[in-house]
């Protein structure tokens, strides 16, 4: 049965643009507040609007007993509602479709009720939307880990022995996850530029970006329960662009033999609106193909890739206006974000509502889709062109990067927003 | 002026013996529910009892403002209390020892409110005391990181080039801490025994502890505003036993290039009861002689190891009773919980109440005091002997493993209480 929430013919009674990312075929959430209200609560993007579900749930529109029990729209994050499962996050969702419909009175005919729910979008302040538990990178694009192993061993040890059998990944730092617009200072550390001197402290000099998508995970799995393959999708609540912003000088000196850990932790931003599984599922496309075919606990039939268009965009301080450095795609990743959920549970491990489980850097196969400056400009031995004779190898204090992703469809498109950040100087003591 | 909490010539009214782990000299915290009322809060050991800080706070035995707003202790983990900060440590600290204190006569004269805030210790559940936001885990025993690098390297080049540079540690799976007592599942998984072959699916065949310790931080800091070195102590609100099992088999094949993940994911054990930072200042010993001599941001006046005496015993099904397997020390850390945390901070990465920092394998210089089966078993070449004639290489079904952990005064003791758990067989599909 085809899912009326996705369907391209219906309209909101709301004017989108078809160019817009947030038609009724979207309807992502996220936690905002009201210029009016200091309150954070959840509402749902509605083309240049925002409408408040908390304000909805207190109108009795949601008369679902956990609704109404939890009051998961009254809440500072997503991860309550995450915690009610698929059943219900499909119910709000039909819910919210129908009051947004152009076919339907209950909001259209309702001037006073809709000037209680809807918000000027422009107007209002986004949060981070999710408390993060645990934040899990991995390492799945092909494109990326080829690059990266070429630039540091070579191009015939490229992918480590392990790479084709299971999606490598690593624990990432919660509590430096931050929403989309927050500056993010050039960490201090200890790096060794020279490796017949002995290490120095100071400022990063290889800052970098790493275009990522995430997903939330919701309702959880009990430990020592792992989510079977064919279970994941119903444990995936929706979407976000990541960007994994990445010290490759601190890294490079720290990572051996337990992984990347300072060269990332001070920061990486998220966008602040969460895009459903649910919209998400016209834009399946078929999964990549697999050699050697993994082992069962991670095989799976049907198309499991999703086709969402990526661009990094990058202003300097001397440019009066962005220009893209990066053209992607979500669906480069040669790991399915099932088979990470699958595989990341195998061993028993537990997810929480609101894990967020990141794709790693996707790059693209030709040079102007690597997803980081790293690769864009292979170690810094090929800057590349900015307007204005400009170049960069890596970022700059002033830099501005923004991240942008939509799923195209005819005449629509589930756009993501962004996810952006300027980079400001380092202080270190 | 020396800590009167701390003074070893102060007795509590409750009998407490002089092996004791939990004299007044030590006063741990812990979440416990009385086995009349379902509901967590907070408690101190104190001998055989705990004393029930939600009830006191109910009678007014803390007037500030802050505990009285947030009522810290009415609560199912420590972290609000740890948000308050090291003044307010210190205040409860010390009110609670004057509480229990022989020579004091609020509560020794009042038997009608010993009965409301003294529990029987044997009759309370323990739960988690702490909502681990992020969970960090060092690799700052020397003895471990050489018998490690050793075995998979070689002697000569079993040090990393970073190790005596900075600490080594990683991101931790925060979900899966688990407190003592909680049986762990043998983890599935993909291992690879054989290079020549493709790897498998199955239960772990190489499971193993790790002998830790942990500290909790609090009150946090903010992003961007890393903690001085100085100034890392009044962060450290107090330290727990970790065992981080570990799946050899599964570390193995995964961890290249992004560190441990799914071979660590599946349990880590932590003991109920959190020894406050003050409790151990008796026992800090001098600290590690580190050559090279580390930069500025690491360095450090004063002792700041802490002699505690580890054990871990271990007892098989076909033991009946179990056996010391391993004798270590706390002070077995080349690298200092004040540069542990000041280096995790420098980036500008943000604590927040009630993370978790542990030690990494606590091995110390001899063969009985290795922290881990891998390496008193030489990663299997040399299989441990057990009471009646049992051997172990790696941990089998039915093994319980206990750790243990006492700083030994004169007379006296801060003990630690145990950190456990029981091996269960796999299930893997």
């Amino acid at each position: 049965m085809p899912d009326p929430t996705t369907d391209p013919s219906f309209n909101s009674f709301l004017d989108v643009a078809p160019e817009h990312p947030f038609p009724i075929q979207n309807l992502p959430y996220g936690v905002f507040t009201p210029p009016e209200d200091s309150t954070p609560r959840v509402g749902v993007a509605i083309g240049d609007h925002v409408l408040d579900l908390a304000i909805l749930t207190e109108n009795d529109f949601f008369s679902e007993p956990q609704i109404q029990q939890e009051r998961p729209f009254a809440a500072s994050s997503l991860n309550g509602f995450m915690a009610l499962g698929s059943p219900v996050w499909t119910t709000v969702r039909e819910r919210v479709h129908t009051l947004l419909r152009a076919d339907t009175a209950p909001l259209r005919d309702a001037p006073s009720l809709q000037s209680q729910v809807l918000h000027d979008r422009a107007k209002v302040t986004m949060h981070l939307p999710v408390e993060v538990g645990d934040y899990t990178d991995f390492y799945s694009s092909e494109h990326h880990a080829r690059n990266v192993g070429t630039m540091f061993r070579s191009a015939e040890n490229a992918l480590q022995p392990n790479w084709k059998h299971l999606p490598v990944g690593y624990h990432g730092r919660a509590s430096s996850i931050i929403p989309s617009g927050t500056d993010v200072r050039r960490p201090c550390g200890q790096t060794r530029p020279n490796d017949d001197e002995p290490p120095v402290y100071g400022p990063s000099q290889l800052l970098d970006f790493e275009l990522e998508m995430g997903f939330f995970t919701g309702p959880g799995n009990p430990r020592e329960t792992p989510i079977p393959i064919e279970e994941t999708p119903e444990h995936i609540f929706g979407f976000c662009l990541v960007n994994d912003w990445s010290a490759r000088d601190i890294q490079g000196w720290e990572y051996v033999p337990l992984g990347p850990f300072l060269g990332k932790s001070f920061a990486t931003t998220i966008s602040p609106w969460v895009v459903p599984m649910t919209a998400l599922q016209p834009f399946r496309v078929p999964s990549p193909k697999q050699e050697p075919a993994p082992l069962p606990y991670l095989q799976q039939e049907g198309n499991w890739a999703f086709d969402v268009d990526l661009e990094v965009d990058l202003q300097t301080e001397g440019m009066t206006a962005p220009t893209t450095i990066c053209r992607s795609n979500f669906r480069h990743m040669y790991w399915t974000v099932c088979q990470q959920l699958a595989h990341h549970t195998v061993n028993g491990c537990n997810t929480r509502p609101g894990d967020l489980l990141a794709s790693g850097t996707l790059s693209g196969p030709t040079e102007d889709s690597y997803g980081s400056m790293l690769e864009l400009s292979w170690r810094g031995q090929d800057p590349i062109d900015l307007p204005g004779d400009d170049t960069r190898s890596f970022l700059e204090n002033g830099d501005r990067v923004v991240l942008r992703g939509a799923a195209k469809g005819d005449g629509y498109r589930v756009g993501f927003g962004t996810a952006e950040g300027t980079i400001r100087p380092a202080s270190c003591a």
